[in-house]
């Protein structure tokens, strides 16, 4: 296929930045459009600017793009979750029993920036901002856009058009209100909301509380989480439930309440929250959703990639590395030598449809973990006995959560599928008590395998008869 | 609360008018309206009647309506399935090893009209035809019409509006593009569709086939299906792939080749349809979706039942059932004696809402089951064990078929849990020669409940960590 072809992008969010920069580096030409002004030069005050968590899948992404140094440079490490209690005390419990394995946290703002500069330089991709996407024409490969500088209206045509215009995707709405193709479509929504809130740094431009972890204040039916920034402050975010329990979204209206509700579940953070009441009623509550849909493409013509075609909630930490990695599976089906978009565009989503799938569960299943069983005996046994074999037999055992996210070479599905057995394994041996931690670790390794096996095995055979 | 409340129902279908029937039974004002012309009247010529499969959850609401008799008379009994392989040889398959569990045959017309007759009967029971639903204003509680005969516009209010109006309903339509709050919704499409055919009555009125049976005609990835109608004809239907497979929807577009799949693989029925050519051209190709959707209720105002809540595939026979029962419980819970329509509706929702979706999952797994594995060896043998099971233990052993379509008693959600772990129990033991048929019978019962149970508690251990 021709190189000189023009691709249209829409959405320089971080997945578009990448995308751009990576077709840009393989010769296509390339328009990026941004509705958003430039976040670059954007007045963004710091502090305030949310941070995601990068780890092994974006990597890989950010190697196949030759920014990895860079990249680095804005990363803090977090090799744990530091887990609260009510009473303040803090526990570190660690992401893996290897030592290099950990996650970084990242500004959204600063990752996004090094993207756009990186893309810049190739003198085939152009970048506009300030100008939106309202629909996309898909059967002619167009995309109708507003300039919010000038406050008109334009229509742009490229030979592909690929959105990566986020949750809300101009693309997605135009495949659902067509109505030309039959078009699966989901959105759940959490019965939970989260605001963002924010840890200042010390007067001298330190961290507050530990700065090489994910801090977990999980109190089951809600929960509070930190990441640390590279000024020495912490992005907070309250997960709470729109309307359910003594204390949710929607009765949390009064400064009394806030600070009620804080010094009973979050002491000890508030104690490092002076600027709590401001941040509580200045941010917005924002919903927590899922999106799944089918097909991503039409014909040759378009293409959904990254949250446009599946949204997750946050509490794997995999939304950004996940479209990341949808980059690097692209550029894999591009090296392939398709003939035409469409197969390479089939291709795709064949490949991909069921890993991001499976990432969106594991996401939502990671919720529930993260608010209350970190707290529960029984899930601290698991992981305890986990980290001990990742430590003693690096080579020969990974947890779901090690396999998800520091093992970039299998699949969110298989990880999903293995790490779901493991799981299931470890909970019931250690319920039945088949499991003592205090035997060889060696003997339980082995126990651990052949009951993971067990289970691949027997859901197999059910399986077969279910597809 | 009040009986003289005035109810707007939205979907004179069999959910709408049976809703309306017993919503005039228990002495609410109902107004139903309905955007065809009165199915009573209508031109629908015989022997291209749409049939369905009504068996004990529909026939359980049809007793609470007292209405009971008069459906039995319109229903043919069909005791297993008939399958035809390949070569034209017929097997029957039984649908359980109690002879007096079989599911019936009805007209779909001439049961909507009954439910019609019953529900005019009341005179606080009013029915309205060819008035269209086009968006409900779900604050207000006012529907907007559209009056096909004087192509006029109006608007009606109501203390409720219940919307029964299908898989396309307008009230689910208004709450998607409403964005009022947070509304979770999904449709997903197979990827095969679906068209109806048929066999005529022999000349003398008969019946060209087995009467009392499903037939099936199951070839892996494609199947034909027929039910008996009262006047001898058949009701066909081929599902089939749109794009994939040698023969598909997208390429069967000449007589020669539609012809030519027939012979090649539906040969004994292709002799019962010298009317093939023409029901092909005629009949228009449709889709298979499922819709799921929460919340169903805004308020105390609006509320969506039947496939407008919850449009399932209509492979486990239990679309109309599903519906039906949603009106059994939603009779339960008004018995309740709540004080609002808003707690009415919750608590319906809360009650409904997991058991909906279980028949929406059981649906499709049991599309793979019709079309290939009823020719598997190792199913066959599952299916024969269970039938020796359910004729010697009547009251100790229901398969999962019997469960979803015997046991109203029990629910959808409960009848899917079991169901599902004594197929894998059953299926694995199998494949791992663990169970030998020549054995004892009621070493084999035990032996299938005992791994059932291990299977539900081991299950139930990994849940409890997810959720």
């Amino acid at each position: 296929m021709k190189k000189q072809q023009n691709i249209l992008i829409i959405g320089a969010g971080l997945c578009g930045s990448l995308l751009a920069l990576r077709l840009g580096q393989r010769g296509y030409n390339v328009s990026l459009y941004e509705m958003r002004p430039d976040i670059r030069t954007a007045n963004i005050s710091a502090g305030r600017s949310i941070n995601l968590a990068l780890s092994d899948r974006g990597i890989k992404a950010m190697k196949l793009a030759g920014i990895e140094d860079k990249v680095r440079e804005l990363c803090i490490p977090m090799n744990g979750r530091m887990l609260h209690d009510i009473e303040g005390k803090m526990v570190m419990a660690p992401y893996s029993g290897r030592e290099h394995e950990y996650i970084n946290s990242i500004s959204r703002g600063l990752l996004n920036g090094l993207l756009l500069n990186e893309a810049e330089k190739h003198d085939n991709v152009k970048i506009h901002f300030n100008k939106k996407c309202k629909s996309v024409d898909f059967e002619n490969t167009t995309a109708l856009f507003k300039d919010y500088k000038s406050n008109t209206e334009f229509v742009e045509d490229a030979d592909v058009i690929i959105a990566t215009d986020g949750a809300g995707s101009a693309l997605r709405k135009s495949y659902y209100l067509g109505k030309k193709f039959l078009f699966s479509f989901s959105q759940e929504w959490l019965s939970h909301g989260y605001k963002e809130l924010s840890f200042l740094p010390t007067e001298n431009g330190g961290f507050k509380t530990y700065k090489n972890a994910l801090h977990i204040w999980g109190r089951d039916s809600f929960m509070l989480i930190a990441l640390p920034n590279l000024d020495g402050s912490f992005t907070v975010t309250l997960f709470l439930s729109y309307e359910d329990g003594e204390y949710n979204f929607g009765n949390l209206t009064t400064e009394e309440k806030v600070i009620e509700f804080f010094q009973k579940y979050f002491k000890d953070a508030l104690e490092l929250m002076p600027n709590l009441i401001e941040d509580f009623f200045t941010n917005p509550t924002s919903p927590l959703g899922t999106v799944k849909c089918s097909p991503w493409h039409y014909k040759g013509n378009t293409l959904l990639m990254g949250d446009a075609a599946h949204a997750i909630v946050p509490f794997y930490g995999q939304g950004m590395n996940a479209s990341f990695e949808d980059v690097t599976v692209f550029d894999k089906v591009l090296d392939e030598g398709h003939e035409d978009w469409e197969t390479i565009f089939k291709t795709y989503e064949k490949h991909r449809k069921r890993d991001t799938d499976a990432i969106a569960d594991l996401a939502i299943d990671n919720f529930h973990e993260m608010k209350g069983h970190v707290n529960n005996a029984i899930f601290r046994e698991k992981r305890n006995l986990e980290m001990a074999l990742e430590k003693n037999f690096p080579d020969n055992y990974s947890s779901k959560y090690s396999l998800v996210t520091f093992n970039e070479d299998i699949s969110y599905h298989e990880a999903m599928l293995k790490g779901r057995a493991q799981d299931k394994a470890i909970l019931n041996m250690l319920a039945d008590k088949e499991l003592d931690l205090n035997d060889d670790l060696k003997t339980n390794l082995e126990k651990v395998k052949a009951a993971t096996q067990e289970i691949l095995d027997e859901d197999r055979v059910a399986k077969d008869f279910k597809h």
